[in-house]
């Protein structure tokens, strides 16, 4: 069987993740990739070592889009800020005539609302598009679509991450998103932060960022599959420690409801400490990439959320 | 949008509580129902009343097949004793020319084994059947193939159910399936035995039934989505309390695994102590009877397992 040809835009914490998971992976390989300053294009594969060889661009996007019809799937791992930023890219490949499939792992419920706009245009190349499928909204909403099976009613879905990183620096783009649902913060505003800023404010903390109520693609992933009625029964927050690798709560979703005897009861998912946060975005966002694959070969196209399928676990 | 017409083949335990269950459900109704003494049909929707007004009938099933073109899905709830029972009523359906969809709650691997073989027929007939659809399998392996997506290796997928229930008379054909399971005791040893000698046993031991490497189906259906090489690697077991409604332990599914980081670590996904098992099999049978409609309906026919699609939540 051909191996699933990947392009990976963006060169952060995720996209380096993503090469260095595909490289244990069999059924993977990842044959272009861009950043903000360049591009890579190889036919065999791109290695971990090669992230220095980029070929400087002044439109890294655009020499992706030539690149087309040389990879199966876009994993789209570039940060979202603003919000509009991965719609406008994705835009870009519908306009090209690109008939492959995406995935990504946008967090932000107004981000997946922009996306949801794209139905048509990725219908009409015959593409498929699944958002969402990191971690939170991914691995964990979906957990909460298989644990809703039981019950009549669900009252709600609880969402409680726990992130250790050594050091922040490896995932500038994604601690900044997050201070940017921090009360009195932005997504613009933690966009514009240096990093002496951002360290000072995790200085305040003892290098723990705690959010609550998170603005989270969850709820309207949820809503899509028709587990909640509104927003508001989906709630996602957590602990980031940037100065410790190991976590500092286990990563769980609690999903209430009532059966049909009457019983309120609640169905966990917890993810083991030993897992990272790229382990648990990765993972999914490949598995959901195989499943688009099977989507487009079953002629089935458009967009969709990740609480609507199951990944396809990639060797 | 129609609702989704069900017939429910069995009326012990899980087919009662299907009906149960359905009547609290808006997309779902079930119209006709069979036990091995007759039948019953209502266009409207049967009732957990109903049950007492069964037709008599010498061919139970042949009279639900004389009905196939009154309902969209068939719930097997018949007890699989001996295990060729349900693949030989299946057989008959597909010989029928019937069309529809099909989901069970399976639990043997030479059972699933068994069905497997019905694939040719169930795409001539444009069919679609989902196997496996209860709690363990079902539920509870759809969520180890969630939970494998984060990993490089998959180690091992242990399931440890808790069960209680009040009497074990409302499960008399669960209770002997179990008992199937201990050392000592086969299929055909099992359907032997009378309600004397079934108490007897379950004297010796309060009550309660503690079942190790159990042959369920979570093994085959995790090893055709891809998650384990061999069948060894997926260990079911647990505790059945026959004298009371709380469980004894809580139902875990842990699955155990490498990251790509060289991090060796478990997923957890537990049930909680409240939800029964009644909610925990039709729930899941359920949704996976809305995805088998789903399939038919964009043309992917022939058998499948639980742990290769998400079921879609019924309201």
């Amino acid at each position: 069987m051909e191996k699933m040809r990947i392009a990976v835009l963006g060169a952060g914490g995720l996209g380096k993740a993503c090469l260095e998971v595909a490289a244990k992976k069999k059924e993977v390989k990842v044959v272009a990739m861009c950043d903000s300053n360049g591009f890579l294009y190889s036919e065999k594969t791109i290695r971990p070592e090669a992230l220095k060889r980029f070929n400087p661009s002044r439109d890294p996007i655009g020499e992706i889009i030539k690149l087309k019809e040389k990879f199966d799937g876009i994993f789209v791992a570039l940060p979202n800020l603003p919000n509009e930023f991965i719609p406008s890219v994705v835009k870009r490949f519908i306009t090209s005539g690109y008939g492959g499939v995406y995935t990504c792992a946008l967090k932000r419920t107004s981000a997946i609302k922009l996306m949801m706009k794209l139905d048509p245009g990725l219908k009409r190349n015959k593409s498929v598009y699944i958002a969402g499928c990191g971690a939170t909204p991914g691995l964990l909403s979906a957990a909460a679509v298989l644990a809703a099976q039981s019950f009549i009613d669900i009252e709600d879905v609880n969402i409680w991450w726990g992130v250790g990183i050594s050091n922040w620096d490896a995932y500038r783009a994604t601690v900044r998103e997050d201070i940017a649902h921090l009360p009195g913060y932005t997504v613009s505003k933690a966009k514009k932060m240096t990093d002496e800023e951002v360290e000072s404010l995790l200085n305040k903390t003892d290098g723990r960022l705690k959010l609550h109520k998170m603005e989270h693609a969850d709820d309207i992933l949820l809503k899509k599959a028709g587990i909640v009625d509104s927003l508001d029964r989906v709630s996602v927050g957590g602990v980031m420690d940037t100065r410790h690798a190991e976590k500092p709560v286990s990563t769980t979703m609690t999903l209430t409801g009532t059966t049909f005897e009457g019983k309120r009861s609640s169905h966990r998912f917890i993810l083991g400490d030993e897992t990272s946060m790229a382990a648990n975005v990765i993972g999914p966002a490949l598995g959901y990439m195989k499943r688009a694959l099977w989507l487009k070969q079953h002629k089935i196209y458009g967009m969709f959320g990740s609480t609507e399928f199951m990944p396809i676990f990639t060797r």
